[in-house]
């Protein structure tokens, strides 16, 4: 039997690899049309900042070997074809026509696979195409961007606020540079996040003293030995890491005559074949479908790409394995903070579900541990069923845990009940005695059951806008109230445990809301104030950070 | 409604808050024989080794405040009766009797709620009575150790190798003690972990200076200024900490006629009522119920604890909040090593099921990521159907999160396949690009294909006892092995990137085993020599470190 993959990424030396531990007869070929192979893209960021030695160490095994076309020739007797373009499929004669430093060749195979990955999308903008504009999708672009700063190079611009958007700032700011993060939609991680969750992590980069420019457009690019950045105001860089997102590289397919989505990705079924059934084609390259809406989308990551070259080999050899399809989990570090998501963002649950949602936040171990940090949920579920349907988490503690239990609780069809009775592990160095997923499916039932009335910042923000009569009772101890001013209107600061002992301070016929850093304390303060015949009170849900944010 | 509470740890002061957070009239009274409140004993270890720096710390709130009976009075309503023993109910009355100082009383009560926690199980060992045999429960023996340890001592036995055992040990050696930990059954953390999960234990538990003496029995403790523990030899000691154990304290219910099941725990139903009506029981007094083998079990932790305390004070207010249950998660954290466990031990699995396990080890992250670990996971599972029955984790890498996925696909009933089909989070700083947990999944599914066939460690011990004719083949690099020589009979090193180019060292008439750190090369190397023929080819599963510790 003779396999042809096109693309030495993850899907197709991941296909290579098991098709010949399945099957030593086998002649794989594996065409690339790039120089490295098996090169983990991802780890691109922690090259540039320096956690990662070396561009070799990104397509290295994990014992050492550089996975070259030695390795693979050697090892798994497979050839590998590199700096050789896949041009056209002659799906009637079963071959594929190849060019390499200008002359062509014809390979035969039995079954093909098209592992050609994404291309870079970038914007019209004028100037675009300078050099000193360059992307993180390839070692090529990582070079480059060194090249930069060893020449000089003082700042920088992200164009573009998705994830390797934001890994790229945290990257670039410890390399030293100034670092302006432009994002043409109105919050960073437009997709990955809700507007509430968005602004956490805008305001982390903040922080970190990088310069955000959300609602932002780039008019144009001039260079003139830097580069001056045209985006409203005018903005001086020495160059530009242009990320604004990628689309399949579906090419090859569609001039073989195989089909393509509305996604741009190629049509495949979940054996991973595409309507030619000698033809598989798996990773970044086609369409997927989403287990919670139904629709197809375009879902290029890594552990994805991983697991279809697993299916295919399995497949072309007579299997029947198949993938079902994804939930939309993914995860970026960014600076301090983790931001994680799974599922649907309230915003596109919306479309397909009554949903409600429910933020808490708490500590990600017992407090007392050291080390303890905070995450911060958005719980995304179902109305009527308590299904859950999508979780989003930032902060600076253990997010990526919490992610994949809602990710296992989310594909197991689990509800707000389902993740009350789960039995998770807890000692203080790893959680605190009721895990965040658990207390976070409490709170939700809380708020069904009226428990409390949250009020989420956004409205908040209104009413001070619209000068409206109401009182914020910051319910912070004293120590924690001077040690940080919240500087809002219309605030008073009772901490929680005098506050039975000065509800007289607080007027019975306004609204009065309840805020504190985490909404735990809120909550209890709520509880009191209505069991002392309060009739309007909200908790600020969340907390604090969701208000100061805005 | 006047409810009175027994025990102010963590099932009864939850029970006190949520039952005033949902009704602020109702008269509530907690009685405790003791003098903390809300005292986290789960951190005591860490307060020991330093890492926590006060006692108080351990009955604070994360924002700092001390859990004492003001706290509870002035913010939650809640009267304490610490030093107050709770003598005996009247069912008939309703009125529970008590005592404080000597002088006796009585409280009336519409809901009564038994949360009394366990009391300590000690062996009948001659002289175990001893002041310096302390245990690890509470406040008074941490303060005590330190006491032992500030006048000066420098050798500690530790009896009990179960959970807090072993995290005694930690602590102990972290203050710079000689410790010796003895186990009556053969192996550390019996119930938790099988055989060659345990070893992994012992080893690292030696690597880090502990003296472990498993299969050892203590005949009697003789002190004199010190302590001489008689157990096969004589070890000499300054100080003892036994903690072989607790059992429910379920005392008082016995005297009141409730009943008491064969585990020594209270019987409650799943709303946590015993069979009085008007009398709850929730924590570590009462008996639960194992939802994996439907059987009765003694689940003392403190996670449960705090969800029962929510449940009993939901019913009390006439709801209808249940406990289904526990799948037996649990972890710690040992020196470098984190330990983790979720539902059933192979051995205890075979009770109820025909199981099948594997062993899998990996990377926790990309392995180009600084401080990337290593976990090593033995999974188990239901032959027929693939169902996930538990899941056991040891080593230096993030092993809690994946034991709360195990824990949340155990509880949604999903099998090998559904493991594959998870979409959990993946970017370097977190996890290989296909998850250790997915990875598992995989290599199950191999093995039960056929894709290797495994051997176990102890069939290789065997068969070097018995002086079989058998080739083991170190697949590692030459610089590995040089690095780190394995010392075992029938071996020789040929790295698997040669292993193609060398199988004509190789006899085709024996049995050849193939040997790494983890399994995955040697899995690798099976591949190749089956592809060239090899019949008799074996994987020495979840690698060398299984075989080493034996």
């Amino acid at each position: 039997m003779e396999v042809v993959i096109v693309g030495a990424g993850a899907v197709g030396m991941k296909t290579a690899s098991r098709l010949r531990r399945k099957d030593p007869e086998a002649k794989i070929t594996v065409v690339e049309s790039g120089r490295y192979i098996s090169f983990s893209r991802c780890g691109l960021p922690y090259f540039l900042e320096g956690k990662v030695a070396g561009l070799d160490d990104l397509r290295k095994t994990p014992y050492g070997a550089v996975r070259d076309e030695n390795f693979f020739k050697n090892l798994k007797k497979v050839d590998v074809l590199t700096e050789t373009k896949a041009l056209a499929i002659d799906r009637n004669r079963k071959a594929l026509r190849i060019s390499k430093n200008g002359s062509e060749d014809e390979i035969n195979y039995d079954y093909l696979v098209i592992a050609t990955g994404t291309k870079a999308v970038r914007p019209a903008i004028p100037g675009i195409e300078s050099e000193r504009v360059v992307g993180l999708y390839s070692a090529e672009d990582a070079k480059k961007i060194l090249e930069f700063v060893n020449e000089g190079a003082k700042r920088a611009v992200v164009l573009g606020g998705g994830l390797i958007g934001l890994e790229a700032c945290e990257a670039l700011k410890t390399l030293g540079l100034e670092v302006t993060l432009i994002e043409a939609l109105e919050r960073v991680a437009p997709t990955m996040l809700d507007p509430e969750m968005s602004r956490l992590v805008s305001a982390h980069l903040k922080e970190k003293g990088v310069k955000v420019l959300t609602s932002t457009r780039v008019e144009k690019i001039v260079e003139n030995g830097t580069l001056k950045v045209y985006a409203g105001k005018e903005i001086e860089a020495d160059f530009m890491v242009a990320v604004t997102g990628v689309k399949p590289n579906s090419e090859l397919a569609v001039k073989s005559g195989l089909d393509v989505g509305e996604t741009g990705g190629i049509v495949v079924n979940e054996m991973l074949q595409t309507k030619d059934e000698f033809i598989y084609a798996g990773g970044d390259c086609v369409e997927t479908v989403n287990l919670l809406t139904g629709e197809k989308i375009f879902a290029p990551f890594g552990d994805i790409a991983n697991k279809h070259g697993r299916i295919i080999a399995d497949n072309i050899l007579g299997g029947n394995s198949r993938f079902r399809g994804v939930i939309g989990t993914a995860i970026m570090k960014v600076f301090d903070f983790s931001v994680g998501v799974t599922g649907l963002t309230e915003e596109r649950a919306r479309n397909y579900f009554r949903v409600s949602s429910v933020l808490f936040s708490g500590f990600d171990r017992t407090h007392y541990y050291p080390g303890t940090g905070i995450v911060r949920i958005k719980l995304v579920f179902e109305e009527d069923t308590g299904r859950i349907l999508g979780a989003q988490i930032v902060g600076n503690g253990v997010v990526d845990k919490r992610i994949d239990v809602f990710a296992t609780a989310i594909l197991g069809k689990m509800t707000l009940d389902d993740l009350e009775q789960l039995d998770l592990a807890y000692a203080p160095p790893y959680s605190p005695a009721i895990d965040p997923v658990i207390t976070t499916a409490y709170v939700a039932n809380n708020k069904l059951e009226g428990l409390f009335k949250a009020i989420r910042a956004e409205e908040v923000k209104q009413m001070l806008q619209k000068g409206e009569d109401f009182l914020i009772v910051d319910v912070r101890s004293e120590a924690e109230a001077k040690n940080f001013k919240v500087n809002l209107p219309n605030t008073i600061n009772i901490p929680l445990t005098e506050l039975r002992n000065r509800v007289g301070e607080l007027p019975r016929d306004k609204l009065v809301i309840l805020a504190c850093p985490l909404g735990l304390r809120a909550y209890e303060a709520s509880r009191i104030l209505i069991s002392e015949g309060f009739k309007n009170v909200r908790v600020l849900e969340g907390g604090l950070p969701y208000l100061l944010t805005l």
